[in-house]
This record gives structure tokens, sequence and C-alpha cells, in this order.
């Protein structure tokens, strides 16, 4: 498969305690289509990734919020774990941070846990979404058509439920990513 | 202070992953007012703690669910922690253990991420309760007014928002497992 994503820039949104797979999936699937991946957290440094209840890999953070603006960034990808969407979606710099993307029409990934910091951005009202089975009754409250899918793409939200989903999850999210692109390609026609 | 709590048999709800301090404080106030408690879990054998991210102590599970019944109980508590209320709140049993605590007017504690069961055991409409800041939305969204306390008891509902307020959320809690077999005296005259 050739590069088909060169030049487009991706947030990840994580905290301590990612789960590890579900960073580190989708970044390699994203960098493999060419495109160029930014991790973004509440602090400079590193974060450290959990698998499951286990501590795990590290890696460093590119930039926090309130410098970050999405903006500069044509996707958002945010991966669960149960520490990291716990710690980011009590956040404001978090809160909008991820309303902007959805304000600017660009697509926004999550998976596990990570459609917890949906909720409180409050962008779930009427969209269609999945995600692991522990918060689908906060995702109905809030307002989602919530369904049990390996992955579910509504108008550019990708969601998936766990890691077993990571390969269909990275391939919607890097499709998506690509019509981002198409999309941007067409307007400046 | 005076074992005021004999004879009172107490559930824990809790599984893997639960916040340490949360299930053996609450466990040690009850004990020393002579009240009898009962871990009860997902599976036979040892749960273990987590101390935040870290790995905690274990301890012994007295009582599966499905086995365990609300009739032979006096007050449920269900300490938070992250992995075991997710683990706990999509679990049938779990929800039919804990609304049977409710639907029999039994004072019931939670602290921490304990109250995201309470929403998928559908009894927090209109109710008013405290939690840790992350779940609050959450809360929200399934009827509760959530308010920002070190406790808050609502007719038995006896709620805490973090490790910080073990000692408020103790007092309470033997208040009203003393106050329960206050009510019992009370009718057997």
């Amino acid at each position: 498969m050739s590069a088909r994503a060169e030049g487009r820039r991706i947030a990840i949104l994580a905290a301590d305690g990612f789960e590890e797979s579900e960073l580190f999936e989708p970044k390699s699937a994203l960098e493999d289509a060419g495109a160029e991946v930014h991790v973004i957290s509440l602090n400079t440094g590193e974060i450290e990734a959990n698998r499951h209840r286990e501590t795990g890999k590290t890696i460093p953070v590119n930039d926090v919020l309130g410098n970050a603006k999405a903006e500069r960034f044509d996707a958002l990808v945010i991966p669960g774990g149960l520490f990291s969407p716990d710690a980011l979606r009590i956040n404001d710099d978090v809160k909008s941070f991820v309303r902007d993307f959805f304000a600017q029409k660009k697509p926004v990934a999550a998976i596990c846990h990570g459609p917890q910091i949906l909720i409180d951005a409050d962008v779930v009202k009427g969209r269609t979404l999945t995600s692991v089975e522990a918060i689908r009754t906060d995702l109905a409250n809030a307002g989602a058509k919530v369904v049990d899918e390996a992955v579910v793409v509504d108008e550019g939200l990708v969601t998936s439920r766990t890691p077993k989903d990571l390969e269909a999850f990275c391939a919607k999210l890097v499709e998506e990513v690509c019509e981002g692109q198409h999309a941007a390609q067409a307007q400046s026609v």
C-alpha cells in the first residue's frame, strides 16, 4: 500500500495509563501511511502506558494542552486505557481541544474508554458510536446511539471497542484521514 | 467508642483493581464497630488492590455474585479504583444484587468510582450524591443531583469523592449501619 497521508498532521491525545496498543498501533498505521503524528498531553516530558493493570512503555509528549491547537492538526486520535481518559476528561483545555476538531469537521477516532472524553466535551448527542462495554450506559445517557461493532464510522467519527478491534480501527482511521485530505484538496481547486 | 454494630452483616462489593484504602479502611471501621464484613466478588479466590496505578494488597473473597443475596446482609459498601467498578458494572448479577439493597431500603455506601455501578444498576435518578470528579457528568446524565462534598448522605445512600474523604465516609457509613439496626430494633418492638 502506498503512503496516502503524506503531509497530514495527526494529534494523539493521551495521559499516563493509556492502553499501550491503542496508542502505538494507530500511531504506526498513520506513520506507515505517511502522516506525522504528535502526542498531546497534560504535561511535558513523557507518558507511561498500561497493559490493562500492568504498566507498559513510555512515549515522549510532543506538545501540551493549552498550547496545542486543533487548527494545526488534520485529525485527532483518542486511545483508551482506564487512567488516561479518566485524567483527561475533567480538563477544560481537553474539552475545548476536542470540541474544536468537531467544529472544524475533522476526523476524530476514539477506542475503548477513549469516548469518555467525548462525553465531557459534549459532542456525542445524536452520534452513532461504539466503545468498551463498561461505558456504554454513560454514552447512551449522554445522547449517543451506541452499537456493538468492531468499528463504527459516523461522519468522520471513528470508534472501536477494545484492542481486539485495532486492525479494523486503524484501517478506518487511515481511510478517514485520507478522505479529509481529499476534501481539503477539493476545496483548494 | 463502644461497638454499636454487633450482629450486622455488611457486604463489600469489589473486583481486581479496587482502590486499596477504599476497601480496607471501611472494612476496619465496620469491624471496629462490631460488624461482620464479607467481601463479594465475581469469582472465588482472592482479589488484588490497586494503589492508583500500582498494584496493592490482596484479600480473600468470601462469597461470589449469584450466590450472595442482599437479604442476608444489612448494608452494602462499594469501593472505587478504576478497574473494580469497570469490571463489575456490566455484570447482571451485580446489577440485581445492588438493586436489591435499594429495594430493601438498606444502607449503601459508594466512594470515588464506586458510584459507576449505581448508574448501571439504575438507582441514581433523583438521588443526591458525590463521587470522584471524573464520573460526575455520567452521574448527572443518569439523573443524579451531583454535589462536591466530602461525604453526602441521602436516605441511606452514603457517597464520598476520594481516599482523602475516607475518615468522613467511614464515620457516616458506620452511623448509617447503626441507624439501620435501630430501625430494625424499632420494628421488632
